[in-house]
């Protein structure tokens, strides 16, 4: 018996299906750099000027993966992709460029397949940034059926001198913290085994990944930001020191927000220690904005919402983010 | 029993770790136009002039992964996802600029980590490419024991006019084939299921998905190059066409190369049709560049090894590789 290459369980034409169905909301995030058509080797981007720093970022969403399968919630993934490079690039006072996206899985499923990256096309358009291309790859005995994996890229633009970071932070610096929209996609190993462990329902995990974009747009315009710690993987211990120079520490108002009740929830029914929750999950602020301390209230008249979370301080030792 | 995120299977320190062991590869990839360090939320990268065009890709390397484990060769596939990234710039014209990864797996492994990213570091380095970012997911659940997937995305840049690709491709081109060193990093799935069938040694697949960057510099600075097609997933009528404008095909010599024995004896004992062999595999050409017929003697004097496979023809109907 002749064997081809389909036998095996590898369809190109099933792939460009798949793409095609997605083709027109993918069109949508065209942007004038752009140039040419989908499906060439590369995708070309006419570069900003050479005043101009471009920022990379790649990010995946982790095991939240699982449950948008087990939920049939596959546009929640392709969105979160989207938004977490978005804010990476933010953190370092970028605005988006481009974004490609990689798609692995068993063998794609043109249903999931353009859910998923239709979801992301929809996140690209809303924050101004190009779907410029993609590799969607079927990997037959890899993946177990049904599930698939994703990982996205996204290059964005700052001005040199607005480039944020940890250069940037002086003692004293007011920090503003963002609300988040539940766990984003970082932790959700720990999330889902408690959830497991009790019968909880997990459909209360899979909130998107919220961009910050606006918000990070309105406190440009408003506040002299000076850096920006996105709390994904390591949760605050983990993400606020990137944003910190060496000998900095922050002090937290730990009673200036209201923790969400599906954190409280999870640490009760996980029997967790406060550390490990801070650890692990955003704890519902997103985003933590280090700003010039004079211009504290002008940011939080900027961003409804906003929360005076504490300031930078000097650091001795042990931990960097301190709860007060 | 209070329960900790290690439980679950999530290690941060474990990927901090990993990624230690290879920090003096990775700083070796640097580039004067990289600003800053690792560890921030996005990579920076001075942007060349507003003249130039950013080319972006990316890919994965396939189930050529499961080969890679299962024979302990885990440098192969990271220098491949570097390879056939470079490989997908330079179709477009471009240079590399600098590279990102995404590691996946179900539980860092810091040796087969440490392998796989040092090769990517080694192979950026020698192209020319900085290694600016990636990430490391742990996804206890989601990937087999000992599994890991990657995905690699490259900017490059090229002039505008510069550019390569369909629309500089004239009838009566000549279109010189560069040799590949194997299957590169398409058609595994096919390729393992014969070695299955025939308990055939699996090592022989395993030879790295070459980088044509000297050869592409060679060329461009010898001969007239209109547009290049890298044979990767979907072989020749699946990426040929990619590089040729509407209403145009190639007439291929089907004799002007040797297939290598590779080819000739997975086709023979997987008893596979030609056209399938094709539509899968590369069959021994990389890289087929379609140059201005008065270049071919200066391109194949530019490229020990090149060949000459054919040229551009009109295209009437059905397929768009004619074998004559």
């Amino acid at each position: 018996m002749s064997l081809t290459y389909r036998d095996t369980g590898v369809n190109i034409a099933r792939a460009e299906d798949a793409l095609s169905r997605v083709k027109e909301r993918i069109a949508r995030t065209r942007r004038p750099e752009v140039i040419g058509d989908v499906g060439q080797f590369g995708g070309l981007f006419a570069s900003p000027g050479a005043d101009k720093i471009l920022v990379a970022t790649t990010d995946g969403v982790g095991t939240k993966l699982e449950l948008a399968r087990l939920l049939d919630r596959h546009e929640v993934v392709g969105a979160d992709l989207v938004h977490h490079c978005v804010n990476d690039a933010l953190a370092m006072g970028a605005e988006p460029l481009f974004f490609l996206d990689y798609f692995a899985t068993s063998q794609i499923d043109p249903g999931v397949f353009s859910r998923v990256v239709g979801a992301m096309a929809d996140a690209c358009a809303r924050s101004g940034t190009a779907l410029l291309g993609g590799e969607t790859a079927e990997m037959p005995g890899m993946y177990a059926p049904d599930t698939y994996d994703l990982a996205g890229f996204l290059v964005g633009v700052v001005d040199r001198e607005k480039i944020l970071g940890p250069q940037r932070v002086r003692e004293g610096d007011a920090l503003v913290g963002i609300p988040s929209t539940g766990l984003h996609t970082n932790g959700y190993s720990l999330a889902r085994e408690i959830c497991a462990r009790r019968a909880m329902h997990e459909r209360s995990l899979l909130a998107v990944h919220r961009s910050y974009l606006e918000e990070f747009r309105a406190l440009r315009g408003a506040a002299e930001i000076h850096s920006i710690a996105h709390l994904t993987g390591g949760g605050w211990e983990g993400n606020l020191p990137r944003a910190l120079p060496a000998g900095m520490a922050v002090r937290i108002e730990r009673e200036s927000w209201e923790v969400p009740a599906l954190f409280t929830l999870l640490a009760k029914l996980g029997d967790l220690e406060e550390v490990e929750q801070f650890d692990t999950w955003n704890m519902g602020i997103g985003l933590v904005v280090a700003i010039a301390a004079e211009s504290l209230d002008a940011a939080l008249a900027a961003v409804p919402g906003g929360v005076a979370l504490g300031e930078v301080v000097p650091h001795s030792a042990g931990r960097r983010v301190v709860f007060g």
